[in-house]
């Protein structure tokens, strides 16, 4: 029985992502589906692209993630189909995987093979009629090879990294805002040196590295390893983004003295 | 295997969903449950058909369409299961499956052998009591003539059609407010008779029939043929739902010139 | 294929409910998930509390219950397993599981055999490192006993019944507002004791005891007997909570005369 992921920005109120259960399991009775998120705001690539980034990596081997925020469905953009951490990933080429490329090594082809596509194709649902039924079949063990030719030309998003802009700073990004109000950013762990730092949002800086979220007092900021890996500013029991009032993309300066 | 879908206006913060996938569970321990949806507007049992209606076809022969959209629960509505299409729908007898009686042939039946239900039967929650374990039992093979007689005076709302209303006019609805803010009428492609048009919706009158999502300028208000088969109303990455300010329900003018 | 469900206060907008899955899936392949809900308020432990304990009477015997709502998560707070009506239960040491506790004869354990944990285990994600793999593993068919000692001293937090206040008149409290509106107190119907009574709320008194929801006129507040077994004031087709303008945990009264 393997595994199928999904992760759209289609919410949970329209037919959408029962439609596409529904295509999957007529092909693949026994695949198991599991949700990674419908909530991605729409068109948002870039938060797609961080959650897949975050959750792939406790998936088993062979786990097919298809992945949809799609604004160009219709268009000439390709889909596609990678093969990283011996997983696959089924999307449209632009650029919703780029987290996975700097990551892993992968291997990419288009998806042109219409064989497993179902038809007729709309322009509008490329979920419903490509996503979906390429990565059934993927599940019933088709082989990546049987989708279509190996691309080198594939959407690569500039590296998200921390640019140093001065001596001893850099300039980096919150990543996500979470349920929690935890930001987190694109800095990591060892980016502090393991000395004193301070971490600017707007007029707000953050001075001292927590070990857990209870340890400060209330109203207390605070970095934190976050469990994704990435420097995360947080808030004892409250949410550290409305008090920084910030949203992803926002810039974060860190200073190390 | 057998797939069982789920459909109500329970919401996702209460434990009524999780309750009637422990009752569907004892019952039938290998059924794969989808859920369709839990965010219809609470009594709106438009909603909910329409939603099941857009769905019901990608799944495979023999599916259990539970759906619990039940203001009357404990009153003497009947429940019915019907067959239709290969698959089973289990559902109040309130006219949640009016498009699915439209859409199909099929045969509907009152269940009422309280031999298939989780005792003692509530006045307030058939979810749990009738729907659920009626479906599981319809999963794991009991053939629905266990479950009560055939009936024919079951609830069918009026049709939802467009009406004529002038020598070159009709005036349809919109069926649905997607997330997106795509406004989903009851028009099909066929009823443009290829020609010029103007879909009106109060002060707005869109005359342009476009192929694709990414074909039109930011801004501009087009109609497009939508993943349902209905003509939608769209708006190039934005919400047309909030440019013209419609609901679903809301009346929409066709003119053919 | 046994069951495990999910409860979290983590939302449906982050990859932490999907990494989970998939640390659960890695080690119990067949394991059928339920998502009891991820809406809890943040850090709300009464909320979860009501939530499982509405619920697991529903599933089947040996079914796993993961619940975190942890905000101790990295401090010393204790991780344990639960074993009550034949089914387990693993969560955080604080408080969650009181509802259990009151219910059923229980036995709890301290989970500290780390062989059945995520390495390494962070400090701020203990759903992903220990509840999330303790629960596969019990999936799976590990014994409970593995996992650790039987402590005694857990939390047990103090009873939430009704306390007498009068000589007719007892004062309880709102245990949830629910998704339709419906206001559920801990009050049971045979506190009634078949008489005349008033449920006060603020400036609303509550004397009618309804059998169904459609019974009553338009914006008449009564009584119903919940379909969790405890007396709720309801709305016929409206929000009683909007009218009521209470919320969890406010007090509520009973009068008999």
């Amino acid at each position: 029985m393997s595994i199928l992921t999904l992760t759209t920005d289609f919410g949970l109120t329209d037919h959408y992502v029962g439609v596409m259960k529904g295509v999957i399991l007529r092909i693949a009775a026994r695949a198991q589906i599991v949700d990674l998120g419908h909530q991605v705001n729409p068109y948002e690539i870039g938060e797609a692209a961080f959650l897949v980034a975050q959750a792939y990596r406790y998936f088993p081997k062979k786990t097919v993630h298809v992945i949809v925020v799609d604004p160009g469905v219709g268009t000439s953009r390709r889909a596609i189909v990678a093969e990283a951490a011996g997983q696959y990933f089924v999307a449209p080429d632009n650029g919703v995987l780029g987290m996975i490329y700097a990551q892993e090594k992968h291997k990419v082809r288009v998806i042109s093979n219409d064989r497993y596509f179902l038809k007729p194709v709309s322009r509008t649902f490329h979920g419903r009629d490509i996503f979906a039924p390429v990565g059934a079949h993927l599940a019933t063990g088709v082989p990546a090879s049987r989708m279509g030719k190996i691309i080198v030309d594939y959407l690569r998003p500039a590296s998200a990294g921390p640019e140093r802009t001065g001596k001893h700073a850099w300039t980096g990004s919150v990543l996500k805002i979470d349920h929690f109000g935890n930001v987190v950013t694109n800095f990591r762990p060892s980016d502090l040196s393991g000395g004193k730092f301070e971490l600017v949002l707007g007029p707000h800086a953050v001075t001292r590295l927590a070990h857990n979220y209870a340890e400060c007092a209330a109203g207390e900021l605070f970095a934190i390893v976050g469990s994704s890996g990435y420097l995360e500013i947080s808030l004892a029991q409250g949410s550290a983004a409305r008090i920084l009032g910030c949203a992803a993309g926002a810039p974060v300066e860190l200073r190390i003295s």
